[in-house]
């Protein structure tokens, strides 16, 4: 036994969509590293005096942060020590959960994952729409707006992301999205397809809003913000709490 | 107020991969209706004297189970009443949500979604590995083996199923998977491209097996059996335990 450490999912925000395993293991833990979004009213489950150490994007620039993710795992990770690391939403969905695995594996230290809520579900909830229909959307795809450079990443499949029959959540892509959305509307995806934009889901200052492909584009590109959210396009969208 | 209804993620099967928000619902309610798979040791969370309804698949006919449901809702979402529809999984994805929405929506009765664990994202922690990777698996889709008659969909879109930059988690997909495997491989799947089996997830008997998408085809077509299971397949499922 050379330590352990548990990947626990913190779920999108609200700390009542955490999962009871989740909040036993932090209850349990002697040090949680825990990320931005991973953070709040989530880290009251931590028992007292448990070491809580932030490694969220203000711990590092961008290119140094992972490394030093690792060092501290790597560092905390000893027998006899419960050590989680939290991260939002589930930690298996573009969670840059790979380089922490590998580097645990290398260095002989056994390892659990707990899943939990991704964000796509929880916005989908908050819009009060189920994520998949029946005929209309059989096929949901979850997509990142983002590649390690923050830009629109170069290998995106069109044809898959225009299919009038699927339905997609692109997580990390609200300051990309102006030119997503341009990309796909030239390759025939109609400008009305329907769009949720979910902003801080889980989170009391929560928003929702439904709209389309193009006017989502328009409204991002003149006016974006820093805030984590969620996009939805497809024919799901099109749903409402007043029915179809 | 015309009653209201709660539905609720049971997760992938394990109790303990509800969600706080699920359980305190559950404890709340006056009555619950629950599938087959959202049973077990989930209902241990309901309170005394609950009233618990059995809406599974032995409740009746395929034809005539969600007429059957949507009439037992209507039924008991009285005012003062807290209904809670339990589903297994995420309620949103492949759960046919949307009929008993559009039930309530009617009838004015209101509701709200709680949402869960997805069977997917708990098929890769099983696993030990992430649903998504950088570079490599950019794109994950969710899609259902089975139409309403229990035969694989007609609208796939296969282009975007065979994408070696995308990866597909394939819900009751178990006893469709031959035909699904040999179209796949007809349009230019290798045969050998990865593929993970995870049945009865969350449960003490679960089963996680690491194949190929060839290797599983021929072995389903010979053994099926009626356990729920999610089929991965893609660059994600050749990540293991033992590292990259």
């Amino acid at each position: 036994m050379k330590g352990f450490v548990s990947f626990v999912s913190a779920g999108p925000g609200d700390p009542e969509l955490l999962t009871l395993k989740g909040a036993n293991r932090l209850h349990s833990a002697d040090v949680i590293l825990y990320d931005d979004l991973a953070s709040g009213r989530i880290l009251d489950h931590a028992r007292q005096g448990a070491k809580l150490i932030y490694v969220g994007k203000r711990a590092g620039k961008p290119s140094t942060k992972q490394k030093h993710i690792t060092q501290l795992l790597l560092q905390h990770a000893t027998p006899g020590v419960c050590v989680v690391r939290l991260k939002s939403g589930d930690v298996g969905i573009f969670g840059r959960l790979e380089e922490e695995i590998e580097a645990l594996t290398s260095a002989g230290i056994d390892f659990e994952i707990i899943p939990g809520v991704t964000a796509g579900c929880a916005a989908a909830a908050a819009a009060r729409i189920p994520l998949t229909r029946r005929y209309h959307s059989r096929r949901i795809q979850f997509i990142t707006g983002s590649d390690v450079t923050g830009s629109l990443p170069q290998d995106i499949n069109w044809p898959a992301l225009v299919d009038p029959l699927a339905s997609t959540v692109v997580y990390m892509g609200q300051r990309t999205f102006p030119k997503l959305a341009q990309e796909l509307i030239d390759r025939g995806l109609p400008g009305e397809t329907p769009a949720i934009f979910a902003e801080t889901i889980g989170h009391p200052d929560q928003v929702v809003v439904r709209t389309t492909v193009k006017d989502l584009a328009a409204k991002l590109a003149s006016k974006p913000n820093g805030k984590t959210a969620v996009i939805l396009f497809g024919p799901l969208a099109a749903s409402s709490e007043t029915a179809t």
